[in-house]
């Protein structure tokens, strides 16, 4: 379309929603030859063996019992302090960095991730990004005219391809001054990779080196899975970030959606992490200047489920509880697709914990239109399959890679 | 603060947030001399006489009986089909104008506003807004490197003002071949005012004038309030935009924050009407993309409830009758308001429906701060003060006129 109306920078062809275009072709699938016989590895949700989406009850319980008051009201631009500063807490665990540390409410993760992008690069800068990533970073990429360079993931090892990573990150500073990497650790989507502990030092001590004066290297730890990434430990990596350079920062995109079972809901935070207080402070001011540029203020109720959960010992328990009942749950899931995967010969890549695995291949869309005919509906991305853990019962976990197997066998 | 790891476009002083301030001294003075003593005429939403913030039954009811399931899922990235069609009857009524229309889920009024100003202009672009208006425009326009720029908003006759009008739209074509105006009517915030049909048809009689090849001019109408602003009759200028040229456009920020009193939910729309449908796709596709790109998606629980209060004729009922109620008690408020401002002369801006109606004043600043010594807290802005008839009952707002005048004359 030539010179219209709408300006060019915002000019985009409507956005293929392939995730919801099979799971669409799923449901009919269900409804024409019943829940049984149909394998629906689409959904981005916690779902029950029986199909139904997880949604806890001592979060729908905290929000049925609040005060209608407090759901109607509006919360503060920048998040309520309690909500701001028990998330942090939540977040941490007792891994929480030796820095200044700053919160802001956002829409869910992905509000983080926009403010962080927005605030900390120019038009023209590169986020640098695993080449198995979430496809919202290149979207947000697109609508700030952020530059989005991607590098292969894992080596041949399975571990976290620190030489690529360091080229990538080389490549953008050689040409830019500012720089962002994204990290979607631990419990990777679409993987459920976790970067470990030692990796990050090398990581870490890479960036430290890079970070010359007048170069600006900033991290993003997008953690939307971190609750089912592990008892505990997978938290132990925030220490590393109190007290980097100053002209290094971190920021940590935490999401209620999956930790709370409240995607609906729209509520997380963006945790600013420096060394140095004034720029803690002053990123704060940004992204309080963007909340109020783009939505006001979050949804009232998140943060009051968050605040009550938190405050109330027996809440915060059957809380606990239910979230380790379906991380379990997950691992369970988990256990049974890889035993699987070996039986049969299929390659899947380590995982760690979250809500999917991944399988590379190459002719991906074929293989899953293939598996179409096998009755399993599965994304494809550009490296290979995402198999939803989080949707598919243990059951179906188990008959699962033997299915993958064949339809990668038959198409390549 | 100098060269730091934040992008030079992304630094702002910390927000002031005046109202939140004089609202937290308005709940100290109401702790100390009791809530009779003091008219808290500080906030933005509707408030019964006893000082309690008001939740519809209809609504909330709604929300309590709805699935847990519904609530935790996510909704659709440019906003649930029901929702989006449901919301296009509820804001135009039988008004409905005869043009190509879209609708798509946005972040309150706040997030369509933002939309609007982003998709249409480019960076340095003018967004044009009469001299009384809703403070976040200019943050909004300042995130985005928009400008911003006033202009009177009444004659002497109390009507709007087309001169002035008219001169702020030559003077941002003359400099820039895209425009956008704000119109907050009918029942603008903070002043009341509601722009007449007749004015209406002036209006666009001159955007039309003004829209020659080459030029593009986005009419952005904020109706946050409607719902407020009348019997039903306000909403018949919709009509006037079906049929405009197809180098003018127009967007409706709807709210739900307001009219369902769901100011903490997060919930509302950017209705995009125009007489070219290939313009209206693109524009949802600009938007869509930018609702991936910043917040993914709305709060399911909003779009749920306007789903389920319009498809439900007793709900819509019990809704309608809850709305009217509060409709008339917010005209009660202003005529007791009115009347005694009459009484004692002073000078009030016409007041045709809305949660406020203003009063012109110099060195507002300080007329607010004498008010405090006589237990009123209210709001300035550089024009006036704004009074809060959502918030104060009508026995204070039958004393509040009396105050306002003598602090007025004691500081002017």
């Amino acid at each position: 379309m030539g010179k219209n109306i709408i300006a060019d920078h915002a000019k985009w062809p409507r956005l293929e929603d392939e995730i919801f275009k099979i799971s669409g072709e799923c449901t009919k699938a269900i409804e024409k030859k019943g829940r049984d016989k149909v394998i629906n590895s689409t959904l981005g949700t916690l779902i029950d063996d029986q199909g139904n989406i997880i949604a806890f009850d001592s979060v729908y319980e905290t929000l049925k019992n609040m005060d209608k008051k407090d759901i109607a009201s509006y919360g503060a631009i920048e998040g309520d302090k309690d909500f701001l500063s028990l998330l942090i807490n939540k977040c941490f665990g007792p891994y929480k960095p030796d820095g200044h540390i700053r919160s802001i409410a956002t829409a869910g993760g992905s509000g983080a991730v926009r403010h962080t992008f927005w605030s900390l690069l120019d038009e023209g800068d590169y986020v640098i990004c695993p080449n198995w990533y979430w496809p919202a970073y290149q979207t947000m990429c697109e609508e700030y005219n952020r530059e989005f360079l991607n590098y292969e993931f894992l080596d041949k090892n399975y571990e976290f391809n620190l030489k690529e990573f360091t080229k990538a990150l080389d490549y953008a500073l050689e040409k830019r001054d500012r720089v962002l990497c994204v990290f979607n650790s631990p419990a990777n989507n679409p993987t459920g990779f976790t970067i470990s502990d030692s990796m990050w030092d090398k990581i870490l001590n890479i960036i430290d080196d890079r970070a010359v004066e007048g170069k600006f290297i900033s991290i993003l730890l997008d953690v939307a899975y971190i609750e089912f990434a592990g008892d505990g430990s997978q938290k132990k990596f925030f220490q590393k970030f109190g007290s980097l350079k100053e002209n290094i920062i971190t920021c940590i995109a935490y999401s209620m959606s999956k930790s709370y079972t409240a995607y609906g809901l729209r509520s997380g935070a963006c945790i600013i992490v420096s060394s140095n207080e004034e720029i803690a402070d002053s990123l704060f001011d940004s992204m309080k200047h963007s909340n109020r540029a783009i939505w006001s203020n979050i949804t009232h109720a998140g943060m009051n489920i968050l605040v009550d959960i938190e405050k109330d010992e027996k809440k915060k328990k059957s809380y606990a509880d239910e979230l380790e009942f379906y991380r379990v749950m997950l691992e369970k899931r988990a256990r049974a697709f890889v035993e699987n995967a070996k039986k049969v010969g299929l390659v899947s890549l380590p995982y760690f914990g979250g809500f999917f695995i991944s399988i590379p291949c190459k002719n991906s869309k074929k293989v899953s239109e293939k598996l179409k005919e096998k009755d399993m509906y599965i994304v494809a991305n550009k490296e290979g399959l995402r198999f939803a853990l989080c949707a598919v019962s243990e059951e179906k976990c188990k008959i699962s890679p033997r299915l993958i197997k064949e339809a990668i066998d038959e198409i390549n």
